[in-house]
């Protein structure tokens, strides 16, 4: 019975069904379903629970399990779990795979090489369609993916590549060649090459995988197409809280500790704290004019506001267009002069609405001209500044999004302060 | 020498070498390839490229292109083409091609429908393996992918899928039927499902493909893993922009007039205006301390770009969370207890540098006390309502996204300046 519902469904839907059980009832029924649904089946378990059932059941059983996984995955799960248990089941594990943990677990995490697999179906160029194609099916079931075929010499340099597709549409021409098949023209990653570049190669060309070779261009792993959807999510996430000054969490929000949170938020914003320090010294030198003319205090968080979030959309827009590639550093002059001439045009929108409810609240009609005079000049040297900052993170070698809005914001917050107070100041006297 | 360049280079590298060329030239370069090779390289170049191409080349010489084309492409490049050059090109489009592209345009942008390519392999359940082997072998450079194999009925019914894999692993028993080797646990996506739905299950499932059905369970497409990779890169575009409190680009930053990316940003800046403009008016009804206690004007700036700050962290935190599915509006009970311990330990972080510096400026050590005790308050009150609010905008049906920074930011500074204004009154008012 057990037997019947692990085959009959998707293992990611039975793997579903099993959530709320205990690790050790999770393996009851895992022991329940043949070797390869029972990995599947296992893959596809919430990674806290595959965690939990690795601490939990003896490792004995286990060996079989971590042989069976794919490489990559296992190489990841293994990073997590209680370091002596996994040094007990390893010493389980036949030599060839354990072999191949410790090579992948070697690669840094964020690098193609921990990304990739090593279950790869290569085969050489002398092999005949019928030849590969009966190569494919009796070790098909080793592969990560039988889709795509990596053409190897005998030192695993990569020579080229034959889909299945090319080798099922083939197959009234059994005796042809793979040599004639392949195609040479190859894109590949190093191991150690960041993983953004990898997912960015993947989404340009539609692969269903790439190869990864080593220095001397032999191939040592394939990354397919689920881990890379599985990085781009992971990139969006971090980019996502990097615009909201969080350190980007490792795990789910509410399966982080509270104190681990604090820990991740604390540091950008003291940082934040320390630069707005300067805010006030900023005031303290324009008491005079705070003290003379206490209507201006009033609007004085209007302004800042409005500058602050001018800024943001022009650093927002720069981010977004450094990440997809879309601008360089070396565009700067065009960002200059087109945030320039939105920014004016923006700062005189809300110019207009500024000055109207200023001149209720201000003496004369004319002192409220300091509102539409100050919110224009914030406004436009807000959204140049928003707008280069990026440019020059980026240019300096830094990541540009460390430029976001909660840091724009602050530094239009200084920005507005000066300009807002020293045109009062200019425009007021005047008036007296 | 032309077609050799065509056909040596892996498609997508042609495309790129061919990115200077006038619309002319590059079709010149693309009429020396042969069909297959030259719809390939045309579908790699820049879309601002296929549609200037579209528009300056002969209909006559266009309608094989378009024929050729993928469904789901040719569609999307359509749907941008100059409507009157679309009608012509049309007309000398094959009856069949010029149905379906009719068909697939009807579905709005964002849904499933709008993802999905129509030429599927489908085959019926009674074929045995080889024949399934034939027919693919046969008609496989008409399928978008021939890898996922569906089963369906004559009134195309989908019932099972077979795997490319799994006919080349049974290759030694080709007299297997199909319907003895097909899953039939199918994870399906309506044609009107909104398209993170259908991102978010090709994720989780690992798919190459997801089948799209009608409402009575008929395949009528495909959607490929190539074309989720672009709907998670658009979406995590579309977050970052809401971020930054921008209408999402439908193009590059460079690629977009300058007047419409004003009006891309004047909306959300104006909205936010207005919602500044009750900073003044709460500035205004506390004149009388700001008059009174000069001082406490200089730390204004601080204390209200604090509470935005912790504010934003913990929105961001939230919409994230709320993004990736990790919590629901239902979690609110524990949220507000985390956020509030937490922002209580920032708050008190964040104090002591405020005190210290505070003593400084402030009249006496006794009424800089005003600092320390606003800032905790103000960063738990901003944590709080950061995190809350877009769990209840989730709650109410509206995309939490809009509770971003710029929006919490505004909120925390009307929060900032009552409680600032209030204990500064309270306390200065006693110390006299
Ligand atoms: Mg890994
Ligand atoms: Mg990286
Ligand atoms: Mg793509
Ligand atoms: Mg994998
Ligand atoms: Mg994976
Ligand atoms: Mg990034
Ligand atoms: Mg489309
Ligand atoms: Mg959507
Ligand atoms: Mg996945
Ligand atoms: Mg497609
Ligand atoms: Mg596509
Ligand atoms: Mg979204
Ligand atoms: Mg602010």
């Amino acid at each position: 019975e057990l037997q019947e519902f692990c085959t009959a469904l998707h293992p990611a839907r039975t793997a579903e069904f099993m959530e709320g059980l205990s690790p050790t009832e999770a393996w009851g029924v895992l022991r329940a379903a043949d070797g390869s649904t029972r990995v599947e089946i296992f893959t596809y378990l919430p990674e806290e629970m595959q965690i939990e059932i690795l601490e939990a059941v003896e490792p004995a059983e286990l060996s079989h399990l971590i042989a069976d996984m794919a490489p990559d995955d296992r190489v990841d799960l293994i990073k997590k779990v209680d370091p002596t248990v996994v040094e007990k089941v390893l010493k389980l594990v036949p030599t060839k795979e354990r072999r191949d943990i410790l090579r992948l677990r070697a690669y840094p995490e964020g690098t193609a090489g921990a990304l990739m697999t090593s279950e790869v179906a290569c085969l050489t160029e002398d092999l005949t369609v019928r030849q590969a194609l009966e190569e494919i099916s009796r070790e098909g079931h080793e592969f990560e993916t039988v889709y795509y075929i990596y053409i190897v010499d005998a030192e695993m340099h990569l020579r080229g590549l034959v889909s299945a597709r090319q080798l099922v549409t083939h197959l009234n021409k059994p005796q042809m060649l793979l040599s004639d098949l392949m195609s040479r023209d190859l894109v590949t990653v190093g191991a150690s090459d960041d993983q953004e570049t990898v997912a960015e190669k993947v989404a340009d060309y539609n692969f269903l995988a790439i190869p990864v070779v080593d220095a001397e261009q032999r191939l040592v792993g394939i990354i397919t197409h689920d881990d890379i959807i599985d990085v781009l999510q992971e990139e969006a996430s971090k980019d996502a809280y990097q615009a909201g000054a969080v350190e980007p969490l490792k795990e789910s929000y509410l399966a982080t500790p509270w104190l681990q949170l604090t820990r991740y938020r604390v540091g950008w914003l003291s940082l934040l704290f320390g630069g707005a320090l300067l805010t006030a010294l900023a005031m303290k030198s324009y008491n005079e004019n705070v003290q003379r003319f206490a209507w201006i205090a009033w609007f004085l968080p209007l302004v800042i506001s409005t500058g602050g979030n001018s800024g943001s959309q022009s650093a927002t827009l720069m981010i977004r267009a450094l990440t997809t590639k879309e601008i360089t550093p070396a565009d700067w002059r065009r960002v200059f002069f087109r945030e320039l001439v939105i920014g004016f045009l923006l700062g005189s929108c809300l110019s207009l609405i500024g000055y109207l409810v200023g001149c209720f609240m201000a003496p004369t009609v004319f002192d409220a001209l300091v509102l539409p005079l100050t919110i224009v000049l914030v406004v436009t040297c807000s959204t140049i500044v928003g707008s280069l900052l990026p440019l020059m993170f980026d240019r300096l070698g830094f990541d540009p999004a460390l430029m976001s809005t909660p840091f724009i914001a602050g530094i239009s917050d200084i920005v507005g302060i000066v300009l807002y107070m020293n045109v009062a100041g200019w425009l007021l006297s005047e008036g007296i």
